[in-house]
């Protein structure tokens, strides 16, 4: 069986639009039922599939997470799975969304996170509607427009939050000992400083590594009306489940939070708390960062 | 000043509206400012007030809470706050609503869990539009209709799910040594008993007492769509803040949580957290229970 691929290159998604006679965006629900399978949701048992089509031509998939042992806050639903893929790969607008259920006001709230989410077309395959903008499911929105500035970046645009290590001391000392030292407090800092967090300012970002020395970053990306926020372990998780070969979480060897200290938006017990959840063995270490 | 008061009997709340010569629906907006500054958004200061009828012509307020030094996700929204407050006076539906804000996503999907939620009208006080049924701002709705079968009791309707402690042992050994033994376990157990969790099954309970004794109660209530879940200590302090004499969390000393110990959603060390976050000495113990 082939590893299980997330996004599909643009040129690959026409020709397997045209070999069936269809536009890139009918494209799309047929492909619904092969991402519902990747689905990983050992609470519900419910499996969710979203296929998004960029504005880059390229196709992502996205599907259901849920994490036993844990409040189902924890949980990643397809349409944020699928949202935080194409941020993985720097995409930064959606056009097309077809998903297997009616997607809940959470997913809702959280896609408005997207410029000009109110534009996304969005297709229920349980339904028989056409293509509908994601403005008739939310009408009256709340959204970033109520708290930010026109020019402050949104979810999918280029973010740099200007973090740098609070000391180097802390680092020099943790070379010595720790597992999880070097590259993967770095990527954990780039992380970071891509994180979408305009509302708190509290930036912070994950990098988890594999015992194959595989390394999968995850930013935080906050929602304008805060509990849809996506942690920064999440993201992370959807970079593992997306890249990985298809392994459990127990195959996660180390962690890097990193943070700033003094935030009032704080991360790391809740970040301890899913992974000792999801991989037990997992050395877990935070570093604080501060802005430039 | 008078304490402030979360619920309106159904007499007064008529005489408030024949006195501005207003129907009682057309009260609740004038209510909205006085529930804002009630509101406890220590991150965001953003306040948001909602106010409600319910069938039995009472008028309940909520407000939007926050907890620093912890993500997002434990924040409680006024709509949240208000639908807990009908839970804890046992009222089973709710008519009217009118908020400061444009209901976020989560909340409209959170609403979805009351009997009838397409047909609760809602206006906005910030936009110039009148009571608009709910359906209207989360058209094809997720919800409880598509998981449970018709006769499974929704979030404001009686629960009862015949839990019991799990040993007396367990119990009687912790009575001689626990602050928080005695009728807080019984208070969180009574919670944990109409706790709503018809999705994962889990229900739990927590009671909180206060540097005066007085206990303060809450249940888990689950969403159709998972995230959205109110945490049982998120809904205690629901009851705290609109029942209490308006002090901090900081005067709240015990804490008791009530869940299934091989629950496959579990609440211990995220409530563990949110109590120390707020309350750093707060003792907090939890007691497992068993469906009879
Ligand atoms: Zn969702
Ligand atoms: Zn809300």
């Amino acid at each position: 069986m082939d590893k299980p691929r997330f996004v599909i290159p643009a040129s690959e998604a026409e020709s397997m639009a045209q070999d069936s006679n269809l536009t890139v965006p009918q494209l799309l629900p047929t492909l619904v039922p092969s991402a519902k399978s990747l689905a990983r949701p050992p609470i519900s048992r419910y499996h969710v599939g979203a296929v998004g089509l960029g504005s880059s031509g390229r196709v992502f998939l996205g599907v259901n997470l849920e994490f036993p042992n844990l409040p189902l806050h924890h949980s990643v639903h397809a349409e944020q799975f699928l949202l935080t893929n194409l941020y993985l790969n720097a995409e930064p607008r959606l056009h097309y969304l077809a998903v297997s259920s009616a997607p809940c006001g959470h997913c809702r709230q959280f896609l408005q996170e997207a410029r000009d989410a109110p534009d996304i077309n969005l297709l229920i395959t349980s339904s028989s509607d056409p293509y509908t903008p994601l403005s008739n499911f939310l009408s009256h929105r709340f959204g970033p427009h109520d708290l930010l500035p026109e020019d402050v970046p949104l979810l999918l645009e280029p973010h740099h939050n200007k973090l740098s290590f609070l000391s180097d001391t802390q680092i020099k000392l943790c070379n010595g000992v720790c597992a999880v030292g070097g590259e993967l407090r770095y990527a954990a800092l780039e992380a970071a400083n891509s994180s979408h967090a305009p509302y708190s300012g509290c930036p912070s970002g994950v990098a988890l590594v594999d015992c194959e020395g595989k390394v999968y970053t995850g930013s935080y990306m906050e929602s304008a009306a805060f509990n849809p926020s996506m942690g920064p372990v999440q993201a992370a998780l959807v970079a593992y489940v997306a890249n990985g070969d298809g392994g459990g979480y127990e195959r996660i060897v180390g962690a890097v939070l990193v943070e700033k200290e003094e935030a009032v938006v704080k991360q790391e017990q809740t970040a301890r708390l899913l992974l000792q959840a999801i991989s037990p063995k997992c050395e877990f270490k935070v570093f604080h960062c501060r802005s430039a």
